[in-house]
């Protein structure tokens, strides 16, 4: 259900991380291996940071493989934080409003899983939404309402605390509803300066996600990739399934954890939900 | 803002009703005269009933003018009951869940207006929808929740008087957030057997909605018209602009009426919305 | 490279072959097992016969799988002869007109399978289009070209002399530019009266292609299965690969055939290609 | 039958030219004044250069108007010579293969107008391509055999002398078929340094074509307005019909002319077609 890919560090072309990897993300809208499904052909997304004051978003009901204005964009398109997303749909339909990542302001917001029985739970979740985010509401993903959620409780100020309290009112919903695990997933959030990434998942056992490893580890280990002297040494890129052929380059996250994207190896933290009762306490 | 048509007579092919005739619909979709917009391009829907249990909906976000799609289904598909609408998008997206008709079981339902400042009410709307519907609302069409709210409060039991209270408690809510005009807008409804239209705005301006004369009457008006032999004796039309070139076959709906679509001319009746603090008294 | 069925019997609505198989067509949209590609989400397409003079044809470049429109026309068409194909395309655009089945009166058309380096030899093929058919070629598709082909050299008069000609030309001109295998695949054509089927390719390794067993010997077979019962003595579908979970029931075409659907087992005959110099003799 | 701009000047984000303006492109896409037609909804086109090898192409078969990709990639792209156009379809499909700009390398070619009963001719046009750029043509579109025509009569070498002959191939084509009128429009090519543009039809009743006065008289005129202190001393905008609401700030470029967009006003020359049996001579 869907795979995506997070990139920080000095501005590239969009194409670079996009297409040219073996075992790309365009591959894996069509061949992916470690997904719940193969394919993830209903409908793509690409945020991109740049100048401007928001990032910019281009969402396509299309299969990524072959769409050629994709092709053209990312080939075109200089950007120093991107997200890219290839969709699995599973229950709400097949249109950009329901395509990642999702924008407000200057943040983006993507994610690989789901809110289990969003439909009987959806309302409650709507209505825990601040009143003045809710118009703003345009499409009818699961993954939509869980960023007005957190934007709700307070992503700006502190994205780990805001997940945590979303994903518990989450589980919290989904458990009066009988929901044996109400949450399953990977996400990336960034504002444009930082991109927070998370994995969890109520069941403990969520999809994957990987971090590439600091590009000074990656010269030592592969001295003749041509490829690793052009990319910047803070480049860094987060992704539900590695991409390219280079043993030994990518670090799986681990069950509960969330981690920002930087220079070095980022730090990884445990994450776990925060019930509404607890609401006070912060994970960061 | 959108034209639409509804037919109910003996099966034809809808091309008949929706291509064949000068100033058609389709045609309407590119050069409307009398609508608040000239070009109605942003999607169209059509939707019919044959012996299934429940009616066919095509929607899509092309413009209707050059869809190949909606041409080919046009000239196979015979319908004794169908809508056909052409929309003009004010503020919603462009897909195919904000396409009319929408459908709910046996129900069908589009509408050429709008719900006034819908962001700042749509909450307080949607609250007043039945949970049990909730879920199956899949756009964000204003449309669409008037159609919801109208559900929960008895459409299938009392059309007009559902209408008369959904349209009610628009205006009350509407209000309350100042809004002068909270509704504005010609209706069709349908359940397969009868099609019942309503024209009203809180303005008493209302869109523009046309009845098609009683077939025996076109007869004698238009003796030598070949197509007027063709048609059954109870067909009626019902649009929002008229269709053809035959002076004197199209009588407008006074403002603030109702009617049921059946043979014999309609018989019209009064309609007013019915504040919620009424929600007793039924128009019908 | 696509996956295909062709239904002819007596009317049943569309969606009884399209959906309700286990591994329906629809299913092998996104899971075929038998296919050169797991996925064929590159568009689809449904030609289907009824009273109307020509063929209805809804062709879509969304994947089949979740395309709320073909669901909905399948639900509410019948027919007693109808084709229906889900494309991975290779090489030319994800458009309507490059999407199967294609028509030209009361001719469908479609395939599985490519002409080798087409754009090596697309120009002298379409030179040998009759000229007062070059205007009605739409799209860039390969299959396109080879039905304007095999309608000039007469196909509706005798669809397997045409066709053999045709893949005659085909490979005399793909010879000529070193391709090695200049033909590959499986091909339906129908008149509304007959279904013709071919299964041929250079290589000798053709695109898999079934026939269903004759209703009789199923219902033999499977005495228990309500289905069965409920279909017509006639009924016969020929696919790319087998629907549904009944052993037994399918017969593979053998390499370098063709046959005509009908009542009984088809009359299985050799398919061999007319090579241009001897365009006089017919294989049928 | 189409709307079109060019730019060339400094960098700009493309919005500022596609979107700022009063009755801007977007707006011609609903609302055209001098166009043949109001509505110009059946796709749109965007190519842009930038410091890669070729040129970006954004094309779509979604009305301007509602794209929001549109505006998301106009928003976020700078680029110092672009090309735009809506597109109404007259004939040939709503395909991204059939929408405007084509490119060629690094040209871009796009066009208002049409050759003149486009089936009757297509076939000897296609035929006298340059069978090596035969291939390449995507679409059905007559303006994509216009292109390809004039890159086999040396484009790239010198565009109006080849514009001249195709041209004037057209016409003799089309002469020869009873065509009375076989060419109209207005056609801008670009190479990424220069944009040449042509106003012609064989009729002398040409699409209308306006020129931006040079920048330094544009101040002089309107000294108060901050954007003219904005904009590039050598920015110049090419454009069916004006955008804007200064008066004075666009000359009409005369009947039968041509032109290469640079600093200063632009010399226009004399634009007459080569016939093939002079096609030695060029006008330039």
């Amino acid at each position: 259900m869907c795979r995506w890919l997070a990139y920080t560090g000095a501005p590239v072309l969009i194409e670079h991380a996009l297409y040219t990897p073996s075992h790309s993300l365009i591959d894996q809208s069509l061949h992916s291996r470690l997904g719940a499904e193969t394919t993830n052909g209903d409908g793509f997304g690409l945020g991109w940071y740049d100048a401007e004051e928001t990032p910019g978003v281009f969402r396509s009901i299309e299969p990524a493989w072959n769409d050629q204005n994709l092709r053209e964009i990312a080939a075109h398109t200089r950007s120093y934080l991107f997200f890219a997303h290839v969709r699995a749909a599973i229950g709400s339909a097949v249109q950009q409003t329901n395509c990642h990542p999702f924008r407000h302001g200057r943040w983006l917001f993507m994610h690989n899983g789901f809110i289990g029985e969003f439909d009987a739970i959806k309302r409650d979740l709507v209505l825990a939404i601040d009143p003045s985010l809710y118009p703003e509401i345009k499409g009818q993903a699961d993954t939509e309402v869980l960023f007005y959620l957190s934007l709700t409780l307070g992503l700006e100020d502190n994205p780990p605390a805001a997940l945590a309290r979303a994903i518990g009112l989450v589980e919290e919903y989904g458990r009066r509803q009988g929901v044996k695990y109400p949450f399953q997933g990977t996400v990336a959030t960034a504002n444009g300066d930082d991109v927070w990434v998370f994995r969890y998942s109520t069941e403990g056992r969520s999809r994957s996600l990987f971090f590439s490893r600091d590009v000074h580890t990656l010269r030592e280990l592969y001295p003749q990739r041509a490829i690793l002297q052009d990319i910047s040494d803070e480049a860094r890129m987060i992704v539900s399934e590695p991409v390219g052929d280079l043993p030994g380059a990518w670090i799986e996250m681990p069950e509960s954890s969330w981690g920002v994207a930087g220079p070095g190896d980022p730090q990884l933290q445990p994450f776990a939900p925060i019930a509404p009762t607890n609401a006070v306490a912060v994970p960061a």
